[in-house]
């Protein structure tokens, strides 16, 4: 079941036809606040792996959960008298999703309090000024520790500590604020594999490890801001990692 | 009225509340395809406007075309016994969705020809090499020509004209070939900008002038691969510099 709710509305229709079962299908845009109004369009006529700037296809394929149609045909028959006037429209889409991020628990904070945080951010900033995107941060000792403390207190509050970030900061917008760095997909793993290694020196509670790991695994993704491929932004689960914590 | 395509599957459902009317709404993540799981929950909990990062907020404001409910109420209110293991979600979010792209009729050839496009592309390229991204451009003079000739074997064909490009390099997937090119939104209004002066420059007909610029404007849109905002990219329509056209 659907759950239809009355503030969507339709934008109008478009027929396309399905080219396995011949069915025609209403291709309806929903105006839905001002960022998603062309979901379906989106989705049945652009698929990720679909670069859809290539005006010479006579079919667009796309992937169905249930796998009733594979393809629809658009565009007159090549050399048909109409073909001058078609214009092939590429649909509108987006690059990827970014998954929800559910931050930590209070219980986090009182598991480990403030100082083990701070020596873990602490740690995670030794293992990234090692790695391949040590340039990301700054080479002066006084500007590396503004930057680890501002860190800290970041991860302090969001744990669930005092409100040391938003209280001298305000709010995070953390996105925004990296804005003029440049992140991209690569960027973001080695910053989550460093976590991963300093979370593991520093003897981080195993009870509220995977809590912690699952807020800053989906939080790095809305780091990215340099785009190099359309594949998303791969997801590290906790599972590919747990075993690196097994005594 | 509402198209309930078949093939939509709902994933779970999770209760809010709308904290003007007290109504109690469903959040319904629909698995349509592997992109666009969580489409409402985007669109109703993390409008573009929000950063979505930050836990101590206990509204979230969205926008509504009906102007029925302002907000959400979610969490426990502080210092409840419940509050330690309460968890704040950011919801899934998109970042902009790149509008559709209608590709020029073969009227725009019909009306050129191929050595008035190649003209264009050479222009264009001039005006780039004197712009703030000449340094996107290779510095080396057959390298140059190379891109350029490339470049306007796309456009010939595009337009309607013969099938230079994909006959010698493939489908086209131009965000795809761009990837390895940083471009900003600053970038992409530079590079249309100085397609607005080559097109000046170079005569184009003004007949189809506008099914030219609709079709550059949003397909520069999809180059972008580097966001510096949380703004979509700003759109240019050809109303906004049809002016610089009239004789």
């Amino acid at each position: 079941m659907i759950d239809c709710r009355p503030e969507l509305s339709v934008r109008g229709p478009c027929d396309l036809r399905c080219a396995e079962t011949e069915d025609w299908h209403t291709k309806c845009c929903y105006r839905l606040h001002n960022v998603l109004y062309t979901l379906l369009t989106i989705s049945n006529l652009c698929p990720m792996d679909h670069d859809g700037l290539n005006p010479n296809e006579d079919a667009i394929s796309f992937r169905n959960d249930t796998g009733h149609c594979r393809s629809i045909e658009h565009g007159a028959s090549a050399g048909s008298p109409r073909e001058r006037e078609e214009r092939h429209v590429c649909g509108s889409k987006v690059d990827f999703v970014y998954p929800e991020v559910p931050f930590p628990s209070a219980r986090v904070f009182a598991a480990t309090g403030e100082e083990a945080l701070r020596q873990l951010v602490d740690r995670h900033h030794q293992y990234l000024l090692k790695s391949p995107i040590h340039y990301l941060f700054p080479p002066d000792k006084e500007a590396l520790e503004k930057l680890v403390r501002r860190s800290a207190d970041f991860v302090v509050e969001m744990c669930g500590g005092p409100r040391y970030y938003t209280s001298t900061r305000g709010e995070p917008r953390m996105r925004s604020r990296h804005f003029p760095t440049t992140i991209d997909e690569r960027a973001r793993e080695v910053w989550l594999i460093c976590y991963r290694d300093a979370l593991k020196e520093t003897g981080f509670p195993l009870p509220i490890l995977e809590e912690f790991w699952n807020w800053i695994e989906p939080f790095s993704i809305r780091m990215i801001n340099r785009r190099t491929t359309w594949d998303p932004p791969r997801r590290v689960p906790f599972a590919s990692i747990r075993d690196a914590f097994v005594p």
